[in-house]
Formats: C-alpha cells, sequence, structure tokens
C-alpha cells in the first residue's frame, strides 16, 4: 500500500487558507486527549487536528487530504472503546465537536436535524423539554450523536425501541474525494434504489463523513416505572428474560446485573444502592402514557419474575426513587474501570436464549484462566459488556491472559451464532475477531464497498475490514 | 456491453443433472404469466424458468450462469408493479414459489425462519395463530415474503411499526459465483462491520439472491379498533394527520382516500362501504391489549379530528364491523385496474407534512392535462399511490400524456423532497426517475457496490441503477 503523506507547514498554510488558523492545532500544539480513544491501548498523534465548524471546511478539507494522499481520522467526543478515532497513520483528524448545533426540531415530520457533534445528553434533553423522544440510550450521554451514528450504539432500550439505526432518517456526508451528499430524506419509507444510508451507518468513519443527521423522534411517554428485582442466582435472572420478552408488555429496558458489579459501583460512587443483598438482578424499565397503562405491564412482569423465584419486587415509580438506580447502572464501566490498572472489553452479542450459556461460560473461564473478568449487560438484546482487568499481573502475563481470554470468548459468541460487536463497533482493535468470525466472501464484500466509496483509502484506514 | 448468453439443449441437460427435470420449464413449456408482472406493460420470456426447491439448487444454477453469463433473473408471485421480475435478458428465471416452507418459529428469540416462496398472507396468519404478529401489512397479501425484502415492501402499518428492512433479522443470500452466505443472525443488536444485510434489503434481486429470511416478531396485540372518519374536504383531511402523529397516541394505520375510489371499489367489490356521502375520509387504526387502553388513544384522535372538522366519526370496534372496511381499502388498486383499459403508476414518498401539497398538485395536474388519474394512499407515512388512466385514449396520446404526467409528478415529488419509490421499487420502469432524481455521486456508488457484488452482471441486469 502507498504510504501516506503527512502534513507540513506548506499544507498548513493552504489549509489556513480556508480555516481560521485558530481552529487548526498544528505538530505540538495537539493536545494529548487527541492521541487516544476512551479505552483501546493504541496512541498516536495526527499531524494537525482540525476543529471543523462547517460541511463547506469538510468537504474542503477531504478533498485536499484526497489529492494530497493524506490519511484522514473523525473524531466526536473521544468516548469510543475500540480504537476507530485514533489516527493511526497520524494526517488529519477531523474534530466535530464545534458542529454542535440543533438546526431543526420539525414537529409535523418528527424528526430533528442536528449537527454530528451535538452531544447525546444534549440532544436527549432538548427533545423531551420539547415533549418528543429519542430512544436510543447508550450508557455514554458524553459521546456526540456523530459518533453513535458511525457505531450504530444501541444502548438500553434497544429491546423496545431499537437502535441508532432505526432512527436515522436522513444523513449529509461528505464522500472522500469532498463530494457532498444527501442520503435519505424526511420520509418515513423509501424504496428507492440501494440504502447507501444503512451502508454509512456503523461504518465507524471508513466510509463518508457524516455532517448532518435527519433523526426521527416520537411523542415522549409521559411515565415511566423502574423495577428492581433480585434474584438468588444470575442463571434464574437470566433465565427469566425470554418469558418477559413472549409477554404481551415489553418493557423499555431488561438489565441484569451481579453483586460484585453493584458493590464496584457503590463504593466508586460513594452511595448506597437500593438493595445489595442478592447474587443477581433484573433491572426493568417500563414506559407509557398513564400510571394505569404500566400497571397492567409491570403487574404482568413482576408475577413471571416471582413464579421464576425472584426473591422482591422494589418499585420506583417517581424520579426521585428511579434515578439513582440508573445512575448506578450507567456508573457501571466507571466503576470497573477505577478498580483496576488497565483492562480491555468483549461487547459480544448472542441471541437472547443464549445469554445464561455465555455468561456461565465467562465464570468458568475466570475460575480457568486466573483473572478477574466482570460483567454485566443488556439481557433484553442480548449483547454482553465483559471486562478483563489487568490489576497487578505483569505486562507480558497479562497480554498472554487477555488474547486467550478474548479468543475463548469470541469463539463461544460465534458458536452461540452472536457477532463480535452489538454496539461498540470494530475500530482497530476488533479487526481480528471480526475477520475470524466473517467468511473471506464477506470482507470482500466489505472491501468491495469500501473501495467503492474511497478509492484512495484515506478515510480511517485499518479500521473495520481493512489490513 | 458483452452480450449474454442463452439457455440451449446442453445447458439445459446439464441443469438437469443437479436439478429434478420436471421443475425445468423450457422453451415452450413456458407459461404466460413468466413474461410480465402485475403492472409494468414490458414482456419478455426468460429462456428457462427453473422452479427451485433448495439453496443448494439455486447456488448451483447462480455458479453456472455466472460461468457461462447467462442473466438470471428472480420471481416470487410476479405481484411487482415495477418490472422488476421480468426477464429483460432471458436467461434463467428462478422462481422460488416452492420454496415456501416455514422453517422454525423461536418463542424465546421472537424469531420465524421462512423460505422466499412463503406468501405473506400465510406466514402473517400462521405468526397470528402463535400469538405472534409481524407487522409490516402491504395491500398485496398474495406476495412472497423473498419479493417484500427484495423491495423492502412497506405498507400501511408503516406508521406505527416500520417496513419490512425493520423486521429483518438475518438472511441467507446466494452471491452471483453461487457462494452461499449468512447475513446478520438471531440477534437484537449489531455493530460488527459493514451492513450487508441492509444492502441486499430492497436491492430487487440485483446484488443477491435470498433463500433464506429470519425475521423479528412481536407478541400479538389482543385488540383493534377502526376508526372511519369522513372530512368535508381531502385537504381537511390529510391537514389532520400531522396533528395526529403529533399526539400521544400513533395509530397503526392512518389511510387516505377519496369518495370517487370508494365508489369504484364498491362497484368492484359488488358491496357497500359503510360511508360514501364524504368527498374524503380518513381511516385509521388503533391496536393495543385492552380496550380501556385502544379507547384512551383513539378518544383523543376523535377529538382531533372534529376539532379539525371531521363531519363524523364511525367506529368499528369488532371484526365483523372492521374487516369490510379493510378489505375495501385493500381492494383499491384491483377497482381501479379494472375501471379502464391499461395504467400505470407512481408511488412516491414525501415527508408527512407534504402529502396535501402533492395532492393538491395532482388534481391540478388531472385538470390541466384531461387524463383521469386516481390516487389513494398511506397518509400516515406520505407514501402516495397515485395511477394514471389510458381508459379509450389512442396509444400513442397516452404514451405522450402518461410520460408528461409522470414526469411532472416525480419533479413535484424531488421539489418537496421526496423520493422516487415509498415501497413499490424501481426495477426497470422507474429507473430513468431513479436518474434523475439522484445526483450522479449517488449512482456511481450504487454501481459501484453492484460490481462488488455481481462482477459479471449477470444478476437480474438492466434493473435499478444500471443501465
Amino acid at each position: 500500500m502507498m504510504e501516506y503523506n503527512q502534513i507540513t507547514e506548506k499544507d498548513l498554510a493552504e489549509i489556513a487558507t480556508f480555516m481560521d488558523r485558530e481552529r487548526l492545532l498544528f505538530g505540538k500544539e495537539i493536545n494529548e486527549e487527541y492521541s487516544h480513544d476512551e479505552l483501546a491501548s493504541v496512541r498516536t498523534y495526527p499531524t494537525l487536528v482540525a476543529r471543523v465548524t462547517s460541511t463547506e471546511e469538510v468537504s474542503k478539507l477531504m478533498a485536499y487530504a484526497n489529492k494530497h494522499h493524506i490519511a484522514v481520522t473523525p473524531r466526536g467526543a473521544g468516548t469510543g472503546l475500540v480504537g476507530a478515532s485514533v489516527a493511526v497513520e497520524q494526517g488529519i483528524m477531523i474534530d466535530t465537536t464545534l458542529m454542535n448545533h440543533i438546526l431543526e426540531l420539525d414537529d409535523k415530520n418528527l424528526t430533528l436535524t442536528v449537527e454530528p457533534g451535538v452531544l447525546l445528553m444534549e440532544l436527549k434533553s432538548y427533545v423531551e423539554e420539547q415533549g418528543f423522544y429519542y430512544p436510543p440510550d447508550p450508557g455514554e450521554k458524553s459521546a456526540t450523536i456523530g459518533g453513535n451514528i458511525s457505531t450504530n450504539a444501541g444502548g438500553m432500550t434497544a429491546v423496545k425501541y431499537g437502535v441508532t439505526r432505526d432512527y436515522v432518517r436522513a444523513l449529509e456526508v461528505v464522500l472522500a474525494d469532498g463530494t457532498i451528499m444527501q442520503l435519505g430524506g424526511k420520509v418515513v419509507k423509501n424504496s428507492s434504489g440501494y440504502d447507501l444510508k444503512d451502508m454509512i451507518i456503523g461504518s465507524e468513519g471508513t466510509l463518508a463523513f457524516v455532517t448532518k443527521a435527519v433523526l426521527k423522534l416520537l411523542p415522549l411517554p409521559k411515565k415511566n416505572v423502574t423495577l428492581l428485582v433480585p434474584f438468588p442466582t444470575l442463571e434464574q435472572a437470566i433465565g427469566t428474560v425470554p418469558l418477559i420478552i413472549q409477554a404481551k408488555s415489553v418493557p423499555t429496558a431488561i438489565e441484569f446485573m451481579e453483586r460484585e458489579v453493584i458493590l464496584d459501583a457503590e463504593e466508586y460512587l460513594g452511595r448506597k444502592f437500593p438493595d445489595n443483598q442478592a447474587d443477581a438482578y433484573l433491572l426493568l424499565k417500563f414506559d407509557g402514557n398513564t400510571m394505569e397503562e404500566i400497571a397492567s405491564y409491570y403487574d404482568e412482569t413482576a408475577q413471571i419474575c416471582l413464579d421464576q423465584g425472584a426473591i422482591d419486587i422494589l418499585i420506583a415509580d417517581t424520579e426521585e426513587r428511579s434515578l439513582p438506580v440508573w445512575k448506578t447502572r450507567g456508573a457501571f464501566l466507571e466503576a470497573i474501570k477505577s478498580s483496576t490498572s488497565m483492562m480491555d472489553e468483549v461487547d459480544v452479542v448472542v441471541p437472547r436464549s443464549q445469554v445464561n450459556e455465555f455468561v456461565e461460560f465467562v465464570h468458568e473461564l475466570r475460575k480457568e484462566i486466573g483473572i478477574r473478568i466482570k460483567s454485566f449487560g443488556h439481557a433484553g438484546d442480548g449483547n454482553l459488556h465483559v471486562y478483563i482487568l489487568k490489576d497487578d499481573l505483569p505486562d507480558k502475563k497479562w497480554e498472554k491472559l487477555l488474547s486467550i481470554a478474548m479468543e475463548r470468548m469470541y469463539a463461544k459468541a460465534h458458536e452461540l451464532r452472536g457477532q463480535v460487536s452489538g454496539e461498540h463497533g470494530i475500530g482497530l482493535v476488533k479487526r481480528p475477531y471480526l475477520q475470524e468470525s466473517l467468511p473471506e466472501t464477506s470482507l470482500v464484500l466489505m472491501r468491495g464497498i469500501k473501495k467503492a466509496f474511497d478509492p484512495n483509502n484515506i478515510l480511517n484506514p485499518h479500521k473495520v475490514c481493512q489490513a
């Protein structure tokens, strides 16, 4: 492969003709945070960070990079976990965080038009103030919506409402050569040629650069209730989930958690969880327009849980009671991270009916290879978050055990007909596992698609499917 | 472009070594129905029809066709409207209607695995008998599910439940070279590389041949209620829709219909509609688990309709009352078809807020150019079905007026930021309009994707994006 060119003083001067110099960070001006994401151990500095404020700037940057064969890496808030936003070929990093405007709330078509740098938490609270609802709910609320689209982020509400992909009506993207393109529209249906929009969603910045998104909104459900259900064993807790799903009342979220992770979070937050006596818990949320409607849902679910051996049903039907519970759940990743020196993660998704088998496998694995592994996850949608912890292991041993643990878990997920990533994406660090899990034909097709979009391979090289 | 080879007696003999001769129709054995679809005026016979019964047969046929450069056209029940299943380069037509087995209902993962030739009506009634629900609801229930996937069929329930794409969890496909590939899985989330599954959905048999699908099911809502709402004018009826959408109670379906189409359907069915006195109607459906829950929804909606000038609210809360209403709605296409000598259709989708402007434009257009045009459609999702009728116009004049009408309507849809097809697809006959509506860059990308999947261009040539 042809080597990439780097940004020189001359390039900088040229780029500064169409972008304010103060929004261009060059060489030593580049802050350390631009060299890594939230978790992946790989670290590289780009040679230029461009803090863009418009689609036109992105277009000009891409055209320049394409012409001069300079690698381009998109970056939002840098909250990714798989190295997708690390500039491994240096070059230009395009930072979207200044493109953070909410452009339009269209209450007739129920759509919200945003720039890619809007933070998920801002987006959600903005629409909720107007009585609307943007359902996707990844744990990391300080991620940008552009990042969410690029990884097809999922989150806790997928069981009832689906994932980011299901809420993207249209995209404005910039292609590798600088062409600005509109995909989709404010339309509810579309059978007009190949689905380029869905090809961009989840492609982690390797096919095009997202500069605008039109998102689908729902009316905001007026009420919600949280149920915390302690079980004697994790197996019973998880085994109850398919029965809940089969019933007529689909919860908004079904999370599972083990006592040890709750204790970590209590320590991390310095605050008690409502209950920490049981070995395992299901945490459920129901939404609807009246308390009566919701009660009819959760009554049925509570009965199913009790029939399956639940110890108790704790109901939080006010914001005051439910918020601390969800805040604790939201702190799991940070709590686990702060309990160890270094960690890596597995984000597999398996069919819902196989969650128990996978979790049991992980329990056996940690006993067998003698490494700390913690997990929690979305029992309702089969997406598990498993964290392998270094603690005080020497580097060499850690690398060896980590590699064994990862290989074994991905092989197990594959055996259970699962997929490598439920929502975090592939980026740089999961690429070997994606390549193992897919037949060569799939990879050849993906690379053919990459070539159609980005013939000079300047867009986020080495990520997802390309060596 | 290299010319395609045709099937000779020698090819037939070779193909008959891996497929029963009696399921191969050759030359004169080919019935007239294989030469056309439901509406498109183009007619061509394939030289061989292969009535496949397994993925392996499809694989062997495709490998053979790819090696010998023979065009392959997939065909389900032939209910398409845009010529997508017409074998314009003759060659092999692969008929899926014998691959009509329901393979598995997985009640733990809420999925149904089917072969592509299963008819939509069989699929829907099968799952409903088991207490599950497959929401997509195109008018043509005798279409195959393979055809529904290939066009990303929509239907009336899109306003609440989405379209076919939203219910496809996994696909088994055969690539042009015969390779069998699995895409997706029984998983609820997936961020594992490019979204090849969604690229196949809606690609009208031009990228790969669908041989199996895993569909997402929902629990079956226990009750439903239909509201028929007469309005003094169509403008008032359609203008009410955004207000209904903004309210908290999303209907399952919102259809609009004009008096003249209802009269056509009454005559065609020989049965009276509950009301035919008003100029325009909204037809709404609500579903839920209890009549109380549904009543709370439709009370709010009924009040909105009355506030907007509705003449009355007719409620059908039993199967007995609602079925005839929906049967009449379901007969619109056939009723219009039987009222004229020949017709063509426009299936544009516009943002919901623009439906009124488009419908008014069509009314003006028919006055202006003096041709009968009838329309009805999915007010809830902005997808309009407009039929241009030949009646006793001489051929030349018909072709001229049809062409003017089509051009004008597609231009108007484009102006309103709509799309060429909401659910019927592009096939052969809408290709010029797709090409006009999309920038050249989009078409270049689509052709690049086509090349990655089907380098020898044997799969359904001349359809969707390729000349």
